[in-house]
């Protein structure tokens, strides 16, 4: 799906986030963990196996209530081959729940690489005479550190495919000032980062007017969110940093247009593991999440009307 | 593996190439595709059999005339959860042929994220009491550009588990120049990420004087090879864009010392692919990949002497 989508998504919601489904074993409730290592013993499969059960309930228990999931590719990678496999069947699950999917790979490489990577996640790969998609995603998120060699086969499969990325500009971290920050000539990297991604992805903007390359510009430094936001009105954002790193309301709020389209704002551990501040022993994580959903549209609402 | 490990290899091979295992369905020869076709249908695991089919008969034929091989994450990926497994079992099978292993991910997150992509490729993961090596490489390369926060988690389980991680400084692309060779202050971006990793890893270089932390540094900008080489007499580079993107054996003469250490070149499509230049059907593509490796080896030597 394009940015169109996303944005279709978030205004018949009114709720402009997407839930990190970031799993790890210490945020998986011990009642489905303990399960699954009684089937498959104390496995990677069993680790996996919770990781999908745990993402399909938090699916079915948000999915009326938010446009879009996004798979924190590391997670899935530290469980191995099976881990990568329970990514994609949580990708198939949140597509056949309505979700619009973001795979956080920010995978990067040069020419042929990347045109693999973008084929991999937002296109298809022939075999013999049959196309297959790998992984199906609707958006990734993807590194410009190489330049337009590592960007433009991602314009070109999104193009083809009706599908989008947001290439990482201003990171939510505190070191994200050492390379970022960087003053060359009159512009910083990070915008820098940005203007190559925007001038490369023109000429794709749909009925919204957001072409296909989004970027990531984290909470954490608002400023430079609202700067951006000024400055790149075709440009869909994705913004990490909102709670658990520090990112307020106010400070999201600066990523959105007049109309409050334009930006996404993550939150995964803030929601996903929002039953370990309960006190209960994690059967209510579902509730617990939906909740935290549930407050955090609330509180962005309060800055953001979204037309 | 540490970089004391590479080097050792590369000493006792004379020999400073790193084949890149970087199948794609056009370049396997068409008989070995037919079979995994036959046997599997048009599906993502016949065209990851073949790959797995045509990685191992690689190695066979290669393994005692080389130190090293780097498996690019994107060809595999572009196969799904089957080419992942394929990726795995490549490595199995390579580090049970003696040769250190590469994995070129070009990963980059921050703190608990980064650490879980390190875990993922250089250490490995608890599931109850049990722990287990996801991917088990020697190592595997990283990008800066989220700064010291997504570099640091790779120099700890690279300490715990004596390991090493290859970081984006200088690539051989042509695009390279439009970030990492923007001047901020005195110094180039490249120099700045560059700098960086060799901070963070100072204290963890072993007998041959190389710390953990190593560069990924392009052949096709010799002068600033050679500028690397002196400014940063610790720091292990590989060595991409040889042959096939233009990096000549002279070129690649400035990324190696005195003693003819500190650094390894990769050569994928020019060795790998060396079948498709014999005429020939590809049943010769074990015997072609060799004697490409063989020339490699030779032309490089004509400029550096190994100690």
């Amino acid at each position: 799906m394009s940015m169109d989508s996303l944005q279709e998504l978030i205004r018949k919601k009114k709720n402009p986030t997407v839930v990190g489904l970031d799993p790890k074993i210490e945020l998986i409730p011990k009642h489905i963990l303990a399960k699954h290592i009684e089937r498959h013993g104390e496995s990677l499969m069993a680790a996996a196996e919770s990781f999908f059960e745990f993402n399909t309930e938090l699916i079915d228990g948000l999915a009326d209530y938010i446009p879009a999931v996004k798979l924190q590719s590391a997670c899935y990678e530290l469980l191995g081959v099976e881990g990568i496999g329970v990514m994609k069947r949580t990708i198939d699950y949140a597509k056949s729940s309505g979700l619009f999917v973001i795979c956080d790979v920010k995978r990067n490489d040069i020419d042929a690489t990347a045109k693999a990577y973008s084929e991999a996640y937002l296109g298809s790969v022939q075999v013999g005479n049959t196309v297959i998609e790998p992984f199906g995603c609707d958006a990734c998120t993807i590194n410009v550190y190489m330049g337009s060699d590592s960007v433009k086969p991602f314009v070109e499969t999104c193009k083809r495919n009706d599908k989008c990325f947001f290439a990482l500009s201003k990171t939510s971290n505190y070191s994200s000032v050492e390379l970022q920050d960087l003053l060359a000539g009159d512009r910083f990297v990070y915008k820098i980062a940005a203007d190559l991604t925007a001038y490369l992805s023109r000429g794709t903007e749909g009925k919204y007017g957001f072409s296909c390359g989004g970027l990531v510009v984290g909470a954490t430094y608002p400023s430079d969110l609202e700067k951006m936001r000024e400055l790149l009105p075709s440009t869909f954002f994705l913004v990490p940093g909102y709670g658990y790193q520090g990112g307020l309301p106010k400070d999201v709020s600066y990523a959105f247009n007049k109309f409050g389209h334009g930006a996404v704002i993550n939150s995964s551990r803030g929601i996903i593991a929002a039953w370990q501040k309960t006190g209960m022993d994690g059967t209510d994580y579902v509730q617990a999440a939906r909740a935290e959903a549930e407050k955090m549209r609330k509180d962005i609402r309060e800055f953001v009307t979204i037309v």
